[in-house]
Order: C-alpha cells, then sequence, then structure tokens
C-alpha cells in the first residue's frame, strides 16, 4: 500500500530496530541534561550539553517514526544491540567536541573516548587529566557514559543476549535460575527495573561512603565530586578517573574502600536480588560467584608473594620506602590490582609499570579471566572459564570410559551441549582475535615509527578488547591511548564494541546470510 | 592360582603395557648397534653403544616375560604409549652418559637431550656442537633417536591414538579415509610397515640429494656424514644438525634442497601412500593438505615482506650485506623459516634471534599451527584449526539461523560433534597449559637469577610443548637450553613427553578413575 518504494528492502526489518534506537536515544536525552545543571553549579558552558540534548531528542524522534507498527524479531534484534553500541557513543562525541578541551576536540579521539565510556573499557586518549585543566562537567560526562555504559550491558547481557543464545551466552541465565524475562518478570522492562535499583542503590552507597571517609579526614582530596565521580565508575566496571594517578591519587583508606565496591561490581547483579529477597544462600552458593571469589583471591595472593619479596619489582631502589617488605602495602596493592583486573574495572592504586615482567605477566593472564555474567565486567569472563574447564576434566574422564555420559551442571541443571560448544567457540574466537590484534597494533607501531614494544602492544589488545582499560608501557594506568595512530584508535574503537557485545553478536551482521531469508 | 600375590595389583593390566614396552625395547637394541659400525668406522669408542644394546636386550626380555598371554585393552594401550614414551628416552641417555662428553655427561642434560630426541623435539642442552668437539657416534645416535621417534609418532597417530578417541584425534583418521586398522590393512603391523617405507624411501631420497649436491660443489662442507645427519633429521621434522649454526651452515642451495623435504615431512604420510598407489587427487584435493600449504605460504609471505623491507630486522646494519633488499635471500630466509617452525622441524638458515620483534611475534603465533596429523609434526596441527574455523563459521550461522543443522564436512563425511568437542579441549587444554609454563619457567628464571625475558620464556614453554625445538634470545637457534636449572629442565622434558603425546593420553593416566574399575 505504500505510495513510494523504500530506498533498501532487505529481509531484516531494520526499520524496527532504529525505530528502538530512536527510543533509547530519546530516554538518553536526560543524561546531558542532568551534567548541564553541573556545569551551571559550576559556571562552566552549558552549550556541550544543551546541544547534545537537542541532538538526542531529534535524532531520537526521528529514528522512532521510521516504524509504527515496530516488533523485535531476533536479527532485528541482534541489529538494533550492535547499532545501539554504535549509534550511542557517536552521539556521545558531542560534548567533547563542542566543548574542544584538549585532546578531545580531535574527533577520532572524541570517538575512541566515547566508545571507551560506553562500552566501559576505560582506556583514555586525554593528555593532562585534571579538574584544572578540563571542566568538571566535561570529566562528569565522561563518568556518566561509563555508568549508563554498565548498567546498559547488564541489562542487555541478562535479558537480550542470553535469550540469543550467542556464544553461548544462555549459561549465563541457566546459572541464574528464574531471573529471566519470562520466568521472573514478564517483561524486558521489569527485569531491567529490579536490576537498575540495585545497580543505582549500590552506586549510591559507594558515593556515601567514599564521601563519609573524605569528610572525617581519612581523605583530604576527598571531595564529593570525587566520591560521585568513583561511585560512578567503579559500579559498571569502567576506570574512569578525574584523577591522572586514578584512585593512588587517594589515601590507603579509601583505596581499600574501593575494593568490596569492585567485587560487588563483577558480580552476577541478578544474585544481589535474589539476595536481597531473602535468598543469600543463591549468591553465597553460587558457582560462578565462588570461582570469581577464588580467582581474585589467587591473584591478588601471588601478586602479594612477589611484591612483599619484591622479586615482582623491575625497580626497587624507587619503589623501597613502601616495597617490598611492607606486608600492608604489598597486600594492598595486590588485592587492589586483582581486583581492577579481573573484575576489568583497570583502575591502579599504582602505576604498574614500575613493576617487574613476572608482576605483569600475571596481570596479563588475569586479564583474561573477566568478573561474573550479569555484570557490566567485560573479557572472557568466569563463567565460561569454569564450563571449559569443567568439560576438560570430563574429556580426560571420557577418555578412560569412552561411552560414558556425564553432562556439565549449573545451579539449574545439565548444560546444553550447544551451549558448551558455544563457550568455546567464544573463548577461541577472542583468543584469536586478541592474537591478530597484537600482531596488527605492533605492526602499526612500527609502520608510525612509534617503536611499540610487544607487550605493550599485546595489553593494548587485551585492555580494548575485554574492556579493562590499562595495558603496560605507554598504555600503562597513567598513561594515555593518544599516541597511536588514527588507523590504531580506531581500529580500537572497532575491538571495544564487539569486545562489549560478546564479539559473535557483531560478527554475525557481517555475514551475508544475516540479510538473506 | 598364583603362589605369591603382586606387589601392586590395581584394575589395569599394567604387565601388559609393559611386556608391550619390553618387546618394543628388543627390536630398538637394533638402533645403537648400528651406530656401534659408524663408531667402529670412525676409530671411536664403541662402549657407549655396546652398553646400551645390552640394557635394550636384557631389560626389554625382562619386561617382555611379565606377561604371557598379554592383550591390550583400551587403558593398557593408553598405559603403553605413555610409558614407552618415558622408557625408551630413559634407555637412550645411556650414551650420553657413558660417552661422558661435555654437557651431555650431567644426567640431567643427558635426558633432556634423549627426551628432546625421541619426541623430534630439537631443543638442546649441548654447548659447543661440533664433530671436533663431540664423536660422530655420539651425535649420529642424538640424530637417529629423532629418526625413530620420528616414526614411532606416525605410527602411533595413524594405528593407535586416532582409534582411542583422545582429544579428538579421531579426525587424523577421517581426513585420511580408508587408511585404518580394520579397512585398510588388517592389522597395525601392516599399517606400521607402509608407513615404514615411504618415510624410509623419503629419507633415502633426501640423503641422496644432500649428497649429490655436495659432491658435485653445491655446497663444499655437505660430506656423505651431513647429507645422512640431516635426511634423518628432516623427515622426522626434528631439527637436531651436528653443525652448531644448523641449516646456516651450508649454501643456499642446500637450503633451498632442504625446504620441499621439510614440506613432506609435515604432510600426512598417508596421503603419500595414496599418491603412490595412483590416486595423487587424494593429496592434493586434500583439506587438511591445501590449509597446510597455505599456511606455509601465509607465513612465508609475510616473513619475506618484513625481511625484504627491513621492517622485521632489529638490527639492520650487521644484516645490510644481504637483508634487506636482497630478494632471493629475504623469499629463502622467510619460506625456509616459515617451513621450519610451521612444521615445528625447527632448523635454522639464519640467526632469527638478529630479526626484530615483528618478525619474532610472527614465528611465535607460528608455532601453534603445527604441520598435518599422520607427519611427526608437533603443536596443535593444522587439521584442529580447521576444525576450530568451520565450527566458528557454523556458530556465526546458527546465531542467525538456531534451528539450523549443519555438520562439519572432512573427507570422509560429517565429523562427529564429540569429536569437535574433544577438538576444542585439546586447543584450550594446550594453551592454557603453555600459558602456565610461560609463567613457570619466567619464574624460575627469576629465582635462578637467569634473567630471562617474558619472550624468552614464552618462547621456551612453546619450543618444547610444542615440539619445535628452538625458540628465542637464550633459548634461540644457535644457542641452548643449557642454561635453565635442572628444575626446568626436568619441567620442559614433562612439556616435550607430554606435548608428543597429545597431552590427554597422558594426563588421564594421572586421574584417579583411570585405575578404577
Ligand atoms: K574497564
Ligand atoms: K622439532
Amino acid at each position: 500500500m505504500r505510495g513510494v518504494g523504500p530506498v533498501f528492502e532487505s529481509y531484516v526489518d531494520y526499520r524496527s530496530s532504529l525505530s528502538f534506537i530512536g527510543t533509547i536515544l530519546t530516554r538518553l536525552a536526560l543524561a546531558p541534561a542532568t551534567v548541564l545543571l553541573v556545569a551551571l553549579y559550576y559556571g562552566e558552558p552549558i552549550r556541550p550539553f544543551v546541544v547534545t540534548s537537542l541532538v538526542m531528542v531529534v535524532l531520537g524522534f526521528g529514528l522512532e517514526r521510521l516504524r509504527e507498527d515496530r516488533e523485535l524479531g531476533r536479527r532485528e534484534a541482534l541489529l538494533m544491540v550492535s547499532l545501539t553500541w554504535l549509534a550511542v557513543p557517536l552521539v556521545g562525541t558531542i560534548p567533547y567536541l563542542v566543548a574542544g578541551q584538549g585532546t578531545l576536540a580531535d574527533p577520532v579521539n572524541a570517538l575512541f573516548e566515547s566508545m571507551s565510556g560506553f562500552t566501559t573499557t576505560g582506556s583514555t586518549v586525554m593528555g593532562t587529566i585534571s579538574v584544572d585543566y578540563h571542566s568538571h562537567s566535561i570529566l562528569l560526562w565522561r563518568q556518566l557514559t561509563q555508568w549508563i555504559g554498565g548498567m546498559g550491558i547488564i541489562v542487555l547481557m541478562v535479558a537480550i543476549l542470553s535469550e540469543l543464545s550467542v556464544g553461548g551466552a544462555q549459561v549465563m541465565n541457566e546459572e541464574a535460575p528464574g531471573f529471566s524475562i519470562e520466568k521472573l518478570t514478564p517483561r524486558i522492562q521489569e527485569t531491567a527495573r529490579a536490576l537498575w535499583s540495585i545497580y543505582a542503590g549500590f552506586t549510591v552507597t559507594a558515593a556515601v561512603v567514599f564521601y563519609v571517609l573524605g569528610a572525617t579526614g581519612y581523605a583530604p582530596n576527598m571531595d564529593l565530586y570525587n566520591a560521585v565521580a568513583h561511585a560512578l565508575t567503579t559500579m559498571p566496571t569502567g576506570g574512569f578517573s578525574p584523577e591522572a594517578r586514578s584512585v593512588e591519587a587517594f589515601s590507603p583508606v579509601i583505596q581499600w574502600a574501593v575494593m568490596p565496591f569492585m567485587l560487588i561490581a563483577g558480580t552476577n547483579f541478578a544474585l544481589f536480588w535474589y539476595a536481597l529477597n531473602g535468598e543469600p544462600r543463591r549468591l553465597t552458593g553460587n558457582r560462578e560467584f565462588r570461582a570469581y571469589v577464588l580467582a581474585v583471591a589467587a591473584v591478588g595472593g601471588l601478586l602479594a608473594v612477589l611484591l612483599y619479596t619484591g622479586l615482582g619489582l623491575a625497580d626497587v631502589p624507587t619503589n623501597i620506602a613502601v616495597l617490598p617488605g611492607n606486608l600492608e602495602n604489598s597486600l594492598r596493592q595486590a588485592l587492589f590490582q586483582s581486583l581492577a583486573i579481573v573484575t576489568t574495572t583497570g583502575y591502579a592504586s599504582m602505576d604498574f609499570n614500575t613493576w617487574g615482567e613476572s608482576a605483569q605477566l600475571v596481570l596479563l593472564f588475569a586479564m583474561f579471566l573477566g568478573g561474573s555474567a550479569g555484570s557490566a565486567a567485560g573479557s572472557i569472563k568466569i563463567v565460561r572459564w569454569y564450563v571449559v574447564q569443567k568439560t576438560m576434566t570430563r574429556e580426560l574422564f571420557t577418555t578412560v570410559h569412552p561411552d560414558a555420559v556425564r553432562p556439565i551442571r549449573m545451579a539449574e541443571g545439565p548444560v546444553d551441549e550447544e551451549t558448551i560448544q558455544g563457550i568455546f567457540v567464544f573463548v577461541m574466537v577472542f583468543i584469536t582475535l586478541f592474537g591478530v590484534s597484537s600482531v596488527l597494533l605492533f605492526l602499526d607501531g612500527l609502520r608510525t615509527g612509534m617503536d611499540l614494544s610487544a607487550m605493550e602492544a599485546t595489553s593494548a589488545a587485551i585492555a580494548t578488547l575485554g574492556n579493562i582499560g590499562p595495558g603496560f608501557g605507554v598504555v600503562g594506568p597513567m598513561n594515555s591511548f593518544e599516541p597511536f595512530s588514527d588507523a590504531a584508535k580506531l581500529y580500537m574503537v572497532f575491538l571495544m564494541w564487539i569486545g562489549r557485545l560478546e564479539i559473535l553478536s557483531v560478527l554475525v551482521i557481517f555475514t551475508p546470510n544475516f540479510w538473506q531469508r
């Protein structure tokens, strides 16, 4: 009945996907509007946020109108997810570009920083990070992109990707029984609301704890702005800090205080829902939760030994005042960095560029672990390693007993063999992509005369693909990704994007059969 | 009805396993007896080989008598395989220990060199390698261990492990249809004889080609001894050379001549059987063979660009005479090293320690490829990567079409889903073991003040686990594993052992359920 034929006709109803993205954009307009109030408070320019709000509303309404009777099938949902994490970071560059402060005035840098924010990666291309140099409002926008991105990803994982069975993601729902769209809450919106309130609750708690510690003299430079900024980037395992030296800028008390919140941020939020509803055993008895705590403790313990004995320090003289031999300091740095890396938050309590290769190697391997499913943590994630390890053990058993049938069990019962294959495929794709990306970044460094070491290139690849943030050397926790070429930055934007969305759900839209009947 | 009860009673009939090992040892006594003749020719001490022959015969007959009515079940076969590759290398140390020449007089070094030989790894702990310093006969023994080990592993893979379905090894038979015990030749002995003659034929051909090139003046220092020595270590993808500078010691013509034999050595020998029996298309059309040739070409092409342009050279001044800019030399070094690493032979046509990190990174990744199944090549092997890649592609398809059924096809038809899982498990176990071993070797280097770089530790782990031979830096192709501690050497003996036997078939004997009903 259409009068004029559409420009591009496809089997996939991409107009429905775009229409939903429109709705998301209109809702998101609230975020720059909030930052606008902060800008007013500090007497800073409000134009960046006015423009962004307007673009979001206008673009959002425009997209929303593409389809009246919109409906999401499997492919439309996959397309919507991929495009959302592309459209939102693109619109999210507007505050940086309009404000035009420092390195972020460059479009490629602005896109890198925005993608790093919304994917909760935390890698930065800013030069000098300081409220003396950048406005409070722009830095707050940067923190807020992580908070929004983190919440988005939790809802996405629990409510959408696990339903679409992408790369074995269904196991994430199996481990949180009942907490799926059909059973617990009939609609995505209710699931989202439940998770949202838990997430917001922990964020407020963190901000209050940090602020009170500052106000009572335990951390002189922890003011309200800093307390909120760090709460906003802890819960999404984000890692952006308005301080150039990250959490090292604060007292040891604050460093200890951040740790439990990182631990929470890397836990499956659905389990907190049960714990808060009178079923704490569902949290403490959960297989993935236990494996996660064990992983944090193991990495932390190994680092503590390396730091306390000095074996893990490259540069003993400059650190001699605190490390090695100081037990509290060794434990604090080791546990903080273990949590920061395993949960993929990426904060730093000291510059681990001064650590030796042994301790850095431990960190590098820990970067492949990832936190729990159902959190905003990136990388491979503990639940996948759990299934991989169980399957390896089973393979040893069936080598002896070839006819034995031994299902892998999770909270809700045996795991589907197809899910297991999906998990193995995901892990292999992740590792392969990491390897290829390391070589590509290294070669680009050669091409541009950046003179990257293999360790630096490798760490940049996993830091962005795993949504972790910092790496080693030139991309260390107190450094910046700014020296990379534009090509390398755009490639890492791509890595952050697909890493955030479990890789396969993005790759699939590049296959021809996605668009055919 | 036994008069005296056995010391150790088990559900596994380990006496049958040991009895078969006894038979193998008695047959092997022929090897030192042959070297004895060479020692007589050169007027060198014959005691090392007399003692070894005697020990093999006596120990062999002793073990053989442990069980009269021996029969190999599944577990007995697995036990036999693991213990064979432990017992033979142990007995194989006797010539080194009795001769007492240089570093090999030390028992740990002797075991390392012997295990490296029989597993066709080619990592060495010898100090100065030269016939001026070591006797011709001892060096020949060293080459011969690789030749024997290579033949053993080909028979093992095609005839035994693939039947036991270890880590997806059954796919190796599927790719060589009919060439299994039941179909083509009714008994293992006949399969073994067919493969043995092809293997021996290529070895003789290689020796003749090398010798003729030497005799006709194309390679002045390639005498009969060297021709035989290099033929014996090329076909098993071994890599031991009686020359300290490996194949660099010979003319470019010899370097080119070694390449086709390396290519053959990394090919499934069962395919040659078909080719020689009038079905050449079964070789040229084989999926794994094509992927293997492609891998060699891709790695070689990438290296050629890096060498020709000079981007892959760390140390341009010292190499300026030949590289960069010399097309023949760039191509020769690139293709030679690609073949040496992909087939896991481990020869060197130049010291790639002088290459830059970019070219070394390419080599490091290539070390995970491995040659074809049904050859003596180590590492993960191309056929596994082929299945992994096909399964990844399928996962992308089923993400769009969740109900589609799409079997992975090989020469003989669809691959069993259990086999696919076995392959994924193997790859993950291999990579995990590589990672853990890198860290352990690195930490041991710290402990002993060896001051290894991360790249050196990493390359030592993959060079031994993948049965490749040389790594980078201190374990470079012209260097030695001698500086490692005894603990690290014994650990690498373990890696060579389990790496050679597809890991899982050894690990399984350490599980309690292997020994229980
Ligand atoms: K992060
Ligand atoms: K080798």
